[in-house]
């Protein structure tokens, strides 16, 4: 069994429309890559009580719990503090993350920066490349930038830390066929293969239906029997669909 | 106060990563314009037992709970049936939405097309302009499409049902320091103003430094004061900083 991960995105920004969510996407593909099933992300707002109970439900729930946003300096920055109370631990001055941007910061603004080192005791570090103030991981719960540029940095050191499992393929096949004419025969097309997931995401060109018959699992060989099962039932509705409309 | 609205994402290529999430911002900004707060959106997978407890959840926090994703004619799409065991009400044919479609797309596909109008009994519809087969709402759950363009028309058709609250107006000052230098000043101001909600959102240009500092509230001349105030305290740190560095 793969492990099971989720997503928290704490950010009043995002529910607020000013900003876009950019990182679920990133996250999502890089997690499939190695083998760790992504089952659940939530955004939620720059609320204390809300990131304490989300927390603490999630770190229960799931094998891994991944943060984005609120690790600044500014007032409204509050996750590492919302951490450390989800699990009952002090904030303390991570010395080491203190270290690391005194070095490349000098003693300059060091009372404001050195907030970005408070951290639940016993948190480890997630390195940032980027802006030098780590991000931290306390538990099965990593703590990281929402700055996009940041976050894939923080991210890229994190899944090595990760157990990695089968990682889930996928074959797309396109079919231009109105999604209703193919839905019988793709649910019978599901029940051959329990062992995989069939998704039908169908969209609009100018010219006419489009739809993305998506099929996944783990099981290369059996993806694709799957995969040439679904382009002989497109061939054969396709020739039916013409039949019909003539 | 205003009501509370959360968004439920119902989509395994979401979380797969196949698909980016294309609906939270636009919703976000509408429920702003309205006086709706936004509180939570949640992305979840095609699973039934998961759609029924998130429902359920979500529908006795938040005056108003809006579903995206999984109802189209396939056998992944099972938002409507799972809404229905949410709130234990039978799933029946919708005549209305049936006779929609019928007149619509005529005889042709309507065993399978058929499956669109199933929702709980006691549904209203919502309105598809795009591709004729209705959304619903049933309770404070509104259930629409998750192709952008039809969730886009369906929402246009909610929010006169919704109750309309204090619009929240924002501000954005951008200002060109770090933001670890203005932490201390705008935590001063954000005391200032416990009505209002002050964000420092931090970004990197080629050339330096930028922080947008969004002043939020639904009091306009409260804004507009507190805009003025960190407009004062960004001239007065700019100074500052440039001493500093001199």
């Amino acid at each position: 069994m793969n492990k099971k991960a989720a997503l928290i995105i704490i950010g009043n920004e995002i529910l607020s429309g000013r900003t876009k969510e950019a990182n679920l996407n990133h996250i999502a593909l890089k997690l499939v890559e190695i083998g760790v099933d992504f089952s659940e992300a939530r955004v939620i707002p720059d609320e204390e009580d809300v990131i304490i109970t989300t927390v603490q439900e999630l770190s229960q729930k799931y094998d891994y719990v991944f943060t984005t946003g609120g690790i600044g300096t500014t007032h409204d920055d509050i996750t590492a503090e919302s951490v450390a109370k989800a699990f009952h631990l002090p904030l303390i001055r991570n010395e080491e993350a203190y270290n690391r941007m005194k070095n490349h910061y000098g003693d300059n603004l060091m009372d404001v920066r050195g907030r970005m080192a408070l951290m639940p005791e016993g948190s480890e570090l997630i390195d940032n490349p980027v802006t030098i103030a780590p991000g931290f991981y306390i538990k099965n719960v990593f703590v990281m930038a929402g700055v996009p540029t940041i976050m894939q940095a923080m991210l890229e050191t994190i899944l090595s830390k990760l157990t990695h499992g089968d990682p889930v393929l996928s074959e797309t096949i396109l079919c231009r066929l109105p999604e209703s004419f193919l839905a019988q025969d793709l649910e019978d097309v599901q029940k051959h293969y329990p062992q995989l997931s069939l998704g039908s995401y169908p969209s609009w060109r100018e010219d006419g239906f489009q739809v993305h018959l998506v099929v996944r699992g783990t099981d290369k060989s059996l993806v694709l029997k799957a995969k040439e099962e679904i382009e002989n039932m497109i061939m054969r509705l396709e020739k039916e669909f013409q039949t019909k409309r003539a």
